[in-house]
């Protein structure tokens, strides 16, 4: 079977998380992506831990199946070299703060005028234009002026920061997709064009209906920890041995819980608890009487007797159940086998998009710093041994 | 200028959250989207709260750009006329529980012999392969089971709830990667294929190099609150008038801060905070130093200080300060003006991927239920109008 982007030349000048995420997403589904490092150094995370013999795991996690090259783009030569592959390249990604790519003479103008079918990306903090467009975007820095930290916590305390780099998720996931819009939108036109994405706008869109309560009662939103405003009980339940969830959006689950698993159908006949609207306002005397009964279980022991009635319930997976859960790790292959040649055999992340017939593969490791200079600078530019040489000495590569 | 995705098609049966944010991002960038619902009734989320005049704005906001008609699907009828506009589309977008469509006649393997180009694309919980694909995957059971509650929240408590319904939005994030994925492929293979996405699998990938720590040390993640484990300051602040949030990533910016900020720079000496493993070491020590100065500011006069200064810095916005600030709903159009014929003036959330030629488009409000039954069903597939009064009354649309 052919590969879905096989036909897809990206030149990748990304470093960190949000830029690799979504360079990462490409070459999974066999884009050659050619990931340009500073000669000597490369990407900042190849010296972020975790580490192990010397190589780092992070590095090694999100550069899966990209080709290593090194090029130095503040020196003349090394800038006429990216041009020339910029000729051949579909799309160039970067997510270096806005302005530095124009300062180095190679802004999207300048490509343009090289190859105007070339699909320029970049992702930035605050994106490439408007008054804060300067401003340092760390992941942190998105998920408050975002508004994310404002919606999650507990009730009565203050907004936290969700605990993976969220911002830089999306930012990565959103730049996937203007890439592959922009990409389609050439089949069209002709010509490439400029993608700008920002981590503050990708954390405000995944808000959604959050702004529409806004809008409509022109209240904050209360931090409710992991209550839900909407249904109930919807909400985590203390068991034996921790805490799980239960999601009973609607009427049904709920007298399918109360009959086939608390065998209190007395309940339904409550005032408080009749309807949904009713249960979330009644919520914390519903809570109590749910807890009575789930602290006699263990957390699997519930959620099984829950799911086996229909109710929707879940443990609060930790990490160790994430990564050895059968269904998560082996068939949906959210964790892959793969070699690496310092760290050994280790598990990269999956790709969570399953395409079923070309299917993603994750199965090279992460490049070393200029591992296929050889390869790439001969077979895209016609460089010779020689030549290679003399741009090592010279520190070009 | 013409519409990036104007030449496909897409039927969309998708209801709630996570399927209608995959189709709004399509219909954004020009995809023709005929979002089918049951006669009648709609998508449930029609009847959602915020209402105003009656109508959802939950609905308007996540449907703004899509055609709207009403098709019976269980009757042989609607089957038939289902089956017939599959024939002229590129893509169907369903997010059903696994085995709904099939049921009904309408799985993978009917659509396709119908037309071996349709792409057909579904998200659902578990996904619609694996041990536990047939479990309800509301967004609360895929932020437990994927192990983002695990992460997120303060020390020394339990895991939370991100306050959005964040594996929605990265289910419906990947399925439009997904099926851009898949068109791009068709015009390599020449055939459609099946796309799956799964909630619980984006909220793992989401979790990025959080599972690599947990491989290389086998050890759970601490909940930390806002605090990173990796860098400091990188954390929230208190300052006069509430919190803020600091991203110090390196010993650099580090100086910055003590230099010409806090003005102490007697603290680059001190051996707790001299690099910035140490500086992780001594959080506890450096954070109520750092608040001494803090508290003397509002939040906003912080933040301009430090960012004057070049130190990553930004307020915790609540959902007023995101939805009125300049950069963000007014130059980047997160927030867009559009009119909805029955709620009146509104703004919706806008489009966080940017394409800066061929540029997201939103200006049509979302469909009445079954407002372009007449339009879509004569220009597709040429019924008369006495026909379509015939299938009304059969209360087959």
């Amino acid at each position: 079977m052919k590969k879905a982007l096989a036909d897809i030349l990206v030149l990748d000048l990304t470093r960190v998380l949000a830029g690799p995420y979504c360079t990462m997403m490409l070459a999974d589904y066999g884009a050659e992506v050619i990931k340009i490092e500073v000669p000597g150094k490369g990407d900042d995370t190849r010296a972020f831990g975790p580490l192990k013999n010397g190589a780092s795991m992070y590095y090694a996690n999100v550069n899966r199946g990209k080709k290593g090259v090194t090029l130095n783009l503040k020196e003349d030569k090394g800038k006429k070299i990216f041009l020339d592959m910029v000729k051949r390249a579909d799309v160039v990604v970067e997510n270096y703060r806005p302005g530095v790519m124009d300062k180095l003479g190679l802004g999207y103008e300048e490509l343009k005028k090289n190859n105007d079918r070339i699909i320029y990306a970049a992702v930035s903090g605050f994106g490439c234009y408007g008054p804060k467009s300067l401003r340092p975007g760390y992941d942190i820095i998105a998920q408050a002026t975002g508004g994310l930290m404002s919606i999650t916590g507990e009730p009565g305390r203050h907004g936290i920061r969700v605990g993976n780099a969220m911002g830089d998720v999306l930012g990565g996931m959103n730049l996937t997709i203007g890439i592959l819009i922009a990409l389609h939108a050439r089949t069209i036109t002709g010509k490439g064009q400029r993608v700008d994405v920002s981590l503050v706008d990708s954390v405000v869109s995944s808000l959604e209906t959050g702004t529409q309560r806004y809008f409509a009662s022109g209240k904050q939103p209360e931090l409710m920890g992991n209550r839900y405003a909407a249904a109930y009980p919807y909400d985590s339940f203390k068991a034996s041995d921790g805490f799980f969830v239960i999601g009973c959006g609607n009427d049904k689950l709920f007298s399918l819980f109360c009959n086939n698993v608390l065998n209190r159908p007395e309940l339904l006949e409550d005032s408080r608890f009749a309807t949904n609207i009713k249960r979330c306002e009644y919520h914390a005397e519903l809570k109590p009487i749910i807890e009575e009964w789930s602290v006699n279980y263990s957390i699997d022991e519930a959620v099984d007797l829950l799911n086996e009635a229909g109710v929707p319930a879940a443990p609060i997976n930790d990490l160790q159940r994430v990564t050895e859960d059968d269904h998560i790790a082996n068939v949906r292959e959210m964790f892959v086998p793969l070699h690496h040649p310092i760290i050994g055999d280790m598990k990269v992340n999956g790709n969570p998009v399953k395409l079923l017939d070309t299917k993603a593969d994750i199965s090279r490791p992460a490049p070393a710093l200029g591992q296929d200079n050889g390869e790439v600078y001969k077979s895209l530019l016609g460089f010779d041994e020689s030549f290679l040489e003399k741009l090592k000495e010279d520190k070009i590569i």
